[in-house]
């Protein structure tokens, strides 16, 4: 089993999507639970810096809201969950404070590999072409990186 | 000046948008008032049914709840405004508890007719085509004539 960092794969696979795939060294549970848990999502989401949980409705029409404060200032995220399949699939909204009303619908599946590894298949679709090129151009890839990158960590401690 | 009521006039641009078009027989500043005080909302927006206005928060990035109180029960909605141009213009997110996630943008514009009569035009757009075919299967056309009669009524009173 590797333990090397792995690599982000970042796909458009329509002109409103956008795919990203990415294997972490922890098996699907594990990987599930720091996905799901609110005290585990505070250490890993914000990319490194203090990440507020408002709100964790995790159940079907729950809300979700995060406030990441971070040293160039506070940013508040927030949506609601659309369908839980647990172990598999959240499907879940997303919005930034700063474009409130562009609505993200993000598909995040778990893909057991078997070898105690796991792959996060995230899709975020977006209402339209322009919104999603923002996102792209956003520094998205750089804060996913940064933001997995803390995952991995918590999931070897976890281990 | 017609006193007659007018008819809605739906049609459907793109595979995910939908558009309906109805006049007013009110000058525009009283056509506003009415959609964006929430006293008079709760008079008109629940076609007679019981409306409670949970939140109202008018600003970009505000949010907005209303449930519904029918004879066949409750029903909530939500959403955000993206843009508010006063008298002219308002941007805003939709969705129905009974399919949390799947979010509307309804762009709402006003248009003074010159004669005392405004136009109300307002553009859905939906996330994908089945989202979209859904609400016109929904008895959607049906709903929005028995809120513009109320809105009608609500409108010549004020007057």
């Amino acid at each position: 089993m590797s333990t090397a960092a792995q690599s982000l794969n970042l796909t458009t696979p329509t002109d409103r999507e956008i795919r990203t795939e990415r294997i972490f060294n922890a098996p699907r549970e594990r990987v599930w639970k720091a996905l799901t848990d609110p005290k585990l999502v505070a250490q890993w989401w914000g990319r490194g810096n203090k990440l507020e949980v408002v709100k964790f409705e995790f159940e079907r029409g729950g809300h979700w809201r995060f406030v990441e404060h971070g040293p160039e200032g506070s940013h508040g995220f927030e949506g609601r969950y659309r369908e839980i399949k647990p172990q598999e699939r959240v499907v879940q909204t997303f919005e930034w404070d700063g474009m409130p009303g562009h609505v993200i619908v993000e598909t995040m599946t778990l893909e057991d590999l078997g070898d105690g590894r796991t792959k996060l298949v995230n899709v975020s679709l977006f209402h339209t072409n322009q919104e999603r090129d923002g996102m792209l151009n956003s520094g998205m890839e750089g804060g996913m990186n940064e933001s997995y990158a803390a995952l991995d960590k918590l999931l070897a401690r976890l281990g």
